[in-house]
């Protein structure tokens, strides 16, 4: 069994990425396709907009590996110094792009804008690189090879980063590389914690067959557990895998909603569709991101109708048709209000299910009774209601996020469940 | 003047970060705190769940620095490598923590769970390590010292690695580092590209006083610019920064909207709150991000009284008036619906502005007149409405929040203008 890979490391450039200004999520992207397309990503590194700094990350990368993919530092603005470093590890100079200057006319006039000098600068590319067209933006990725290394550079812009990769890339690698695909099945997760979900499929991470590996990945109320294997012959590795998956979802069976990080909400989206059942929502609380995670999936047209956000008391009452006196009574915050809110948005808008959220996000708001983090939600169905309280965090967007994902949890139960399926 | 600082690197641990399986949010996150407290990031590292890996990875940071930051990796399953790998570099053994185990006691107790083997495990911690205690979760924290050189390594989970970070550790870096704070201010803009700015304000940045640097960071639909300075004395830095940052603000005043990472959503909120004023939305394309945007800000409930997700044509005409007429003539991503969406969800909610969107989102549902990323918003207040069309990407997510961001950079506009402030 040959179990050997193309190994490469990502380095992201920028102050910003280094300082936290902002969260890296182009190695994210990239360890992805990479992962897919069978490169073994070793490390990911960030370093500073600093040519000592690039320079030495570049330096250390190579003593590991072959391939070294890089994004960021590549603007037109002063303190990107990516160039600069790449042409002194490479041993050349810069020399102007017509080709490149024309793009950024063209690109820029689309705008109505004309190019600034820091616009004229960015066509100066290294003449060792292999420039790699830009179809979004003005900066062009660049290929460098030396010897059997390999040094590809993209701009940060993550999606100026994704369509150089998409364009260019794979092509690039297969032809220079040995890549090995990995397999991987991941089981998708909800309503168990990782600790269980391990209990209960102990003999089988125990028992793994030869190069295979169980990884856990503990989200917001959710956990992915990925099987995957490499090696060859492959067809006997990607059974191997597929085998273990299988024999671990028989295990926690209730708790797989979906394989392979298809989200929740596109999961229970499925369903809707599958059954032609139709949704709407009654949000204070979640203040549209359940309205949200419900219509990020392309498609959610079919089965969402739409929402009401009954963020003030008036709206619950005029809108939803909550009665006075329950508000009254019970607060707005109460398992009377969230049955009221998921029953009438589901008459009003005449679909098959009502989810309705009702709670007290934080961080204030909060009393010694109801406490910051106490939630109410409510799922409203063609058999009646069924509730849940919550007891989260401080974290405002935390609750929200939390209570979103556990409403669609409830949904998918109630659906499963419903007579109408 | 003494620009000397205590550097530090951050190293986040996992099969799951490196392979892109999550994004590192922790690095981040540690990232703006040390900058904040006056350590300096040199550079970022995730390395997967690998004994070799973290070992490399500690022995090549503190070759550059004397502060290594690390977390992930100390979980319960058996792909938690870090322990292992922290007592080799360190040169000792494990030990059980009866106290550690008796607060993971308490705290599974208390969603009436007990531990299991694993979590026993995980109260074997290395002999040379002072334990920090994580009021959130199972694993502490610990902090390793050999001569100059401190390790810190937490846990994984973001809210417990930032309640251990909280609690214990820049105490602990103050009285072992000395620590010289950057002062920084930060330029939050939206309105205007990277490029146009940064030529807007060129004679500032080619006249930099010493110590001082400004960095640009492009977002959706927005830039941040900050200008940073470190040195001795520090009451001069600091000046010379406000100088600057006020000299910057004065070139590029419209596009202005805060300062320091506030959030425009959150800019937006407080001019709302002060003028007492208030808003509904109605949303179709978006789908309920942009209320979710408006209402991630702690007391929206102040100002936003809620919102009308109209995904369906049926929840246009029903809840929100839009005329069946309309619909038809014009279509539902029409200049024309979106005036009657806003004008109406202000109207129907009693609010002093309405926003409203419609559009093709994508990847689907697009025609030659409209393809997908044809997006109309309206903007209604009470001295009439004011409409954008945008062409946006093919890409969905990007652009609901690209949409919500111009709808809130356009409701900003409008409240400034507006007679009643």
């Amino acid at each position: 069994m040959q179990n050997k890979q193309t190994e490469c490391i990502i380095i992201t450039i920028g102050e910003e990425i280094v300082s936290g200004l902002i969260t890296d999520t182009n190695s994210a992207w990239l360890g992805r396709e990479l992962y897919a397309l069978g490169v073994d990503v070793r490390e990911k590194t960030s370093v500073k907009d600093k040519e000592e700094h690039i320079y030495q990350a570049i330096e250390e990368a190579f003593k590991k590996v072959s391939l070294v993919l890089m994004t960021g530092g590549l603007g037109p603005t002063k303190d990107d110094r990516t160039k600069h470093a790449l042409m002194r590890y490479f041993g050349c100079a810069d020399s102007f792009s017509a080709e490149t200057y024309a793009r950024i006319e063209v690109l820029l006039g689309k705008f109505g804008r004309t190019p600034t000098e820091a616009h004229r600068q960015q066509a100066f590319l290294p003449d060792c690189a292999e420039l790699l067209e830009n179809r979004l933006g003005t900066a062009p990725g660049m290929c460098f090879r030396v010897g059997e290394k390999m040094l590809i550079s993209m701009p940060g812009i993550p999606y100026e980063m994704e369509a150089i990769y998409t364009d260019h890339i794979p092509g690039l690698i297969r032809e220079t590389f040995e890549v090995m695909p990995i397999y991987h099945r991941i089981l998708m997760t909800a309503g168990e914690g990782e600790s269980r979900l391990a209990l209960m499929i102990r003999d089988i991470e125990d028992n793994l067959p030869e190069g295979l590996s169980i990884a856990y990945l503990p989200g917001l109320a959710q956990v992915r557990i990925r099987v995957s294997g490499r090696g060859n012959p492959a067809g006997r590795v990607q059974e191997r895998v597929e085998e273990t998956a299988h024999a671990i979802e028989r295990l926690i069976k209730p708790y797989v909603f979906g394989y392979d990080n298809e989200p929740l909400e596109s999961a229970v989206g499925r369903l809707l569709s599958e059954k032609r059942l139709t949704l709407g929502t009654a949000e204070s609380c979640t203040g549209g991101h359940l309205a949200h995670l419900v219509t990020s999936v392309p498609g959610s047209s079919a089965y969402f109708m739409g929402s009401v956000i009954a963020y003030s008391n008036q709206v619950k009452t005029d809108l939803l048709g909550v009665r006075a006196s329950t508000l009254e009574k019970h607060g707005a915050v109460s398992e009377q209000t969230v049955i009221e809110m998921s029953s009438n948005v589901r008459a009003r808008l005449g679909t098959d299910f009502g989810l309705a959220t009702s709670g007290i996000a934080g961080p204030g708001g909060g009393t010694p009774q109801k406490p910051v983090g106490t939630i109410w939600i409510a799922c409203a169905g063609p058999e009646g209601v069924e509730t849940r309280k919550l007891s989260l965090s401080k974290s405002r967007l935390i609750n929200i996020r939390y209570t979103s994902v556990v409403c669609m949890t409830l949904l998918r139960k109630f659906i499963l469940q419903s007579e109408l399926c």
